[in-house]
């Protein structure tokens, strides 16, 4: 990722400021040291390109050792990495560290389980736009490292037609041709549908992907049946708190699940310096 | 916050991209519309400011009429805000204005729980390091915003010895002295101490606040005991699932808690366009 | 645009460098004049909304009235907008004005020049990558504003798998199979083919678009039969220098010509301050 | 040139965005390939240096060796450089390598061709403002390359006093007295003139160079008589449609064409993998 | 001075840090004040733009007069500015405000020194490269501001031939030959000369600028008699220490000073909040 | 200091421009010289990580051997480093080098005379926030160099109650009842007081530090003595013009002198190349 530096850059100008100044008061510069990051809980592995980064930033001599690459499932007091090199950088990155890895660990490990939930199904588990903030490509990264898909990065890059721009635009017909006069041909469309007549129209209008947003088991069984693959389906809307499988066993192919990102659990990972 | 738009405007190029090709599709450009931003879960407010500033940075035309201030406690339906202006502008922003509003407002609502767990007690809540990168500003001020007060923002406003630097140094004595010869004399010093043994060294070297880190409950109140009010008192150490109460009976003065923007729930904020 | 700012102050820096000095010595500073921004030759208007947004980076108080609005066909001596306002500001900012207008305006001529030709047949003209480093939003807004629509903005917003990416992948099957496993759903797929054999084999393997690259009219229309409308088909390849009634009468669907942004003719534009 | 990365950066931003997916699905991370960079028409070569700044940008194991440096005249088929290395950077970076080195050896190959159209003349070819904003340094560099010379970079680094300057400052006298007295004693004073009897106004005055505006042939040659050496000269106006070796035999010392960047012809050179 | 916002934004990021915490702590956000900007010693003013700029910066809401223009001759105890608003901007901006002015001012009053000292010689004083990183704009414009002109910005907008670049040219009249080949005809060529013999030969090879460096005061004469205006002449080194006033009298044109930027005695200005 | 390439990038972008002219025409690209950075004068010094980094920016071939560490005491002719490289590069960058070491250099050396002078008392010499604008952090650095301590680096991260705050606070114990509620526990109280009875309020109020602001050398003495270590004191205000000895025999604990950053004397150190 040719751009991550910018993001590991902003975050130790934001946590370093003008200097730590506890570490540099009391640890000599030439004072080298071994440490250790480990995994306390059990979690799906994510972010470790970014270990060694942190800490050349800061100073070239440090050495970091990956032991695990992004997807390995850790048991709790697996090392991750080791590193070894000036007591001052190790000291002084670790906090950034070890605030992506949770996160972006964190991320994995909800994604996997809600990936293992559905194993069986036909459903993909995918994300949303409900990332953090200048976060977004590492998050999507982490669902993919847990085993899901990504939807769109953005506005730019996939169409979601809504009830607003249906409204907006005189209907469903209107508001996909006026797509398809406009925007990339190289993107599939797809349509919002909260209801069996919304479906209905989508399909009508040449939806490629018709999202089932905010129905209920019995309703998204019911429009799964009626389009039979005529288009692509995606069950959206509190997807975090619903039974996963259930909605998988309704026969759609994405399950979008905001909960991925936009409440987070970050692992438990630390670092250890050894004596 | 007078750099509040680089955050918002780095969040607006993620997720707009190259444009909203959806937006830009189905809806003309003079069409106007109405919206209102509403809470559908209980919630402390946190972030208003953000709205207006985000629309603004699309399109100066829009209007946002803000109705409760941050710090405030929302029941579940309260409208937060009326947006009026160009449609355009209103559906583009509105994921950014979540994204942001729904974690400040959570992290602030999950701090109000904690103060108000420990109301009564001499305890304050404070926040950590373990924030989201590129965010911390908006997150302390998210804890302060639920009424916790804030640690150090970095590693250069404040001095916190780890057992790291005292073994490096030599001892906690020869610690507190390099810090006192190095830092700016209008810091504090803090001294983080795991065990009775440790406390003591604290405290005969001279800290203002003696961190009891991963205690158990007894230990705290020995060691608060013992200090009896010749440093300030800090507990901390996966604080997020300990009895946040029983830890502020123990006399300590403020508990740190990571957990209040390591593991987020955003709150549960929406965006509805009128009819 | 919400970010068109960034483009312009870059541009301003680039040509102001550390001020212009001869219109500093020559210029009182509350001197101000009126000024007209003219086509003097034949064109599509494009990026009217930048010459306020420049004027107004130098000066608040340079006012600009436009009098076409982007798309328009202008003939030789049109007044595009007048500007009045402090002279320093029109004089210094006269130049990023032009260059970028000019270049918008001869793109979206050159576009023009290529729907028209392609005027009556089936096939749509669109852009490609070829764009100027630092330009590409500013330039496929042009092709856009000539009537042309957008190939893919870049490399994470569409598919395009080539010879290289099948070779690699193993044939045709296993790189679409390997696209669906890891690339958005809401993305189509397009596969690049250069014979009638990869032709099928594209379509077999499910294309959403084939790209006929740099095939020879009689082979795209052979591929145009074949295909028979189960996938949409894209000419490729020197588009520039060939006939494009010619290719289009073929059946394609689109044609993406590179040299709609590689090879350029600025409008010819400029701005007089009237006495 | 110190901080090209930074335009490098930012072409890259613009073209992969949020990552490269056809190459990441398709290409696996451990495969290498061999490719070389061709000129497919004539063209003197510009830019070679970015080549492999843009490949290690993306991952520092690519390869680059260049066969020809800047300046030299290509034939068709000609090898410009070698690649070797991960498959997914060769393939990612291509596009943003090519767009430069054609936009670069074409402005390098007209400025060549206009150089010789003038050769066995006085007059030297240079350039003008009229570049792509963001690009200014890179195509002064390409103008140079062909045997061109730079005219000013931007308005602080040279004196060209207009017809506007003069009709603001009063008449030439006082436009050149208030240069004299304000801008940098280092900077030669050149004065726009469209008439003999502007002519004559600015070698009073004391120009050092005086541009001949839009005249035809024949007063620009009387110009250069009348001038006889006591000032440089320099041709200007719509040179990209003159002959210029008309325009050189009038004596001129200069001729400045903006041409050489606006209306841009980009070099057909390409990239293939090797099998 | 379009991009003036860069560097107040960069010197408030820098002053303001994640927030004035005193201010926020004490002052309530809707309490207002009137402060006034006061010069304490005599001293020339160069700045005020900046006043207004740094506190519309934190809020819009903060209304500043301006009582004096840029270039006044202030005695003390003159009120330069009245500021009314929001306490807690007008607290905030303060020391970045009067960091900015106090050394900007001091420049000019320098300058204005320098200049009064050699009145009524044809001299004129000018400024070096010496000067602040990041405010050599502002510094110059200083110098402009307290009567100076200005030598080149940088290393780009103007050709200085000194010893290093004569020794690997091969000689005088081959770095002028070089730079005549690839530098812009625009700009004139200063020549370095220590002694009697490289006057010579710099005024041979045509310099139009000859830099006396160094030299005592009775070379300084010589050198300038024997010029006899076929150049111009810059008395340069260590300026800062010698007697302006004789330099000047050897008849030189320009007084190079690298003390009135690189040895800065800031003035005496201070803001007070009226009660 | 993981960020110091940004101030680098930044200077030499300012003064490097879009090219040193007179370099690139004289100086062949192969040819390397070796030069030597030279104390001119007595000095402490400060920046020589620099040297290095700057050179490096330019062309990574340069070396330069460091043979003085920061801190050291120089004497005239005292040679700091060795460069050896590419001409271009090292005739390029010699300006940016010398340009912050004379500076840091110079301030270095000023706070080592202010440490000097206050010898065999308790006081110890500290800074302010009155510092270069950019330049903050190096700024505070070359103190600490010289052997001072630094205040606050910001307004984030230190408190200081000044009379504005304690009027619009409604006296001093609420502006620090205030301080107590908002601010990180982590910093101490410094109140700044100008009489006795302020000092009195102070103490009372619990300040950790009380600030003797223009208080003369006899209301410092008794103020010292009222306090009796009940607080650190610190003496403040037109420090660079008093006896800092005089002032330190009152007992103060610290003494914070503006002049050591706002009125600055850069060594006089400069570069040679050798033959």
């Amino acid at each position: 990722m040719f751009d991550l530096d910018t993001i590991l850059l902003n975050a130790l100008h934001e946590d370093v400021g003008s200097g730590d100044i506890t570490t540099e008061s009391c640890i000599p510069p030439e004072l080298t040291v071994h440490g250790q990051i480990v995994a306390k809980s059990r979690t799906v592995l994510c972010g470790v390109e970014l270990i060694g980064r942190v800490f050349s930033l800061l100073d070239k001599d440090v050495n970091v050792s990956i032991r695990f690459q992004d997807g390995s499932v850790l048991e709790p007091g697996t090392v991750i990495a080791r590193t070894e090199g000036p007591a001052r950088a190790i000291l002084t990155g670790e906090r950034v560290v070890l605030n992506l890895l949770q996160r972006l660990s964190g991320i994995a490990e909800r994604t996997r389980n809600a990936v293992k939930e559905v194993e069986g199904t036909r459903a993909k588990i995918c994300d949303t736009r409900k990332t953090t903030p200048g976060l977004r490509r590492l998050e999507k990264y982490a669902v993919r490292t847990g085993g899901g898909i990504n939807h769109r990065m953005g506005l730019s890059d996939g169409i979601l037609i809504k009830d607003n721009h249906i409204r907006a635009a005189g209907g469903i017909p209107q508001a996909v041709k006026a797509v398809r006069e406009y925007a990339p041909h190289t993107l599939k469309i797809e349509i919002e549908a909260g209801t069996m007549e919304e479906v209905r129209e989508a399909l009508e209008a040449g939806a490629d992907i018709i999202m089932l947003d905010n129905m209920d088991i019995e309703q998204m069984r019911e429009s799964v049946e009626w389009i039979a693959w005529r288009a692509k389906t995606e069950a959206s809307g509190n997807m975090g708190i619903k039974s996963l499988v259930e909605v998988a066993r309704t026969g759609v192919d994405y399950i979008s699940v905001g909960a991925l990102t936009h409440s987070l659990c970050s692992a438990d990972i630390s670092m250890n310096i050894l004596p």
